[in-house]
């Protein structure tokens, strides 16, 4: 998608450790009009697909994915990372290793909002090392609903995600996938 | 709003602890159409209002103030309530008491995206004790930004927070407040 690539290559910035930070459009402060262009473009890309629900994990794939939601008429479902007083009751329950934050967390999604009836798309800002789209793709499993996609914003293509995730035969359609950022220049496959 | 009444007697479950469960269609589930009707009526409350930013707190406030976001053609800016690699730099802070999740953290803003020249509406999805609120009303103040008002979804009447944040001056619009749900019975204002 190249108004997005160009708006990272504008305001996306390199930092130690293989960090993107795109926190002034996407993860921080949103850019919505941005977003809903990324939202016409996943709506292109899963053109013919069933899909009756939008699956994220929060906190930065929820804009995203209430904004694409939009175009599919559907609403979103996102897996929570801590439990709270207000759900209670049966959860999908899925473990998750944070690149970003260096830990393990547990997402989890009440059994309320997710059953055989569903057909699934994700959407995620990020795929680096795939872990919470593994995470999210256990979840679907458990709950029988089919899992039609998922829709990434930005892949990091030299991390393992990726590949992981397509050898599992799952449809990810990522909008910019980047094979290079060494010395802080970003290079598009 | 007559329509968000209609959707909270409906789908609301009153739980123990004066907790109002909404995860059908507001904080885990999510309704867009819904969240657009919202939008809507946020616009026509805050007509006439200059706005240029729309700041919100993460989790469950991040796709109602995307969707809102829309209506008035500005960005949003999440607080964020852990501190992450993603974020260096300078950064406002507050610390907030959460009545949910029954603990203390803090919400951080990158400086980055809030300063003077920011006029802001703040949109949540609860307004409970108020503490998210004055963590926000906190960092908007050290930004040296205008606190245009707070837009928020469902007001607790009973808890003091809406007389705190009005006491200050600051204008809270809320689109459903409610003045006792004991036995299980809500009565809105």
């Amino acid at each position: 998608m190249e108004l997005l690539k160009q708006k990272i290559l504008k305001d996306g910035v390199v930092k130690d450790g293989n960090v993107l930070k795109v926190d002034s459009f996407l993860n921080h402060q949103m850019d919505i009009n941005l977003f809903k262009e990324i939202g016409k473009e996943f709506k292109r890309r899963f053109e013919g697909e069933e899909i009756n629900k939008i699956l994220t994990v929060e906190a930065s794939g929820i804009g995203i994915a209430c904004i694409v939601a939009q175009y599919f008429d559907v609403p979103v479902v996102f897996a929570k990372k801590n439990s709270t007083k207000n759900i209670a009751g049966d959860v999908y329950r899925a473990s998750v290793q944070s690149f970003t934050h260096g830990r393990v967390y547990d997402v989890i999604v009440s059994k309320e909002y997710l059953n055989e009836n569903d057909k699934v798309l994700v959407i995620d800002d990020f795929l680096a090392n795939g872990c919470a789209l593994m995470g999210l793709s256990e979840i679907i499993e458990e709950s029988g609903a089919k899992f039609v996609g998922a829709g990434i914003v930005i892949e990091k293509g030299f991390q393992r995600g990726g590949d992981l995730i397509r050898s599992k035969g799952i449809r990810v359609e990522s909008l910019a996938i980047i094979d290079n950022m060494s010395n802080g220049v970003i290079k598009f496959r």
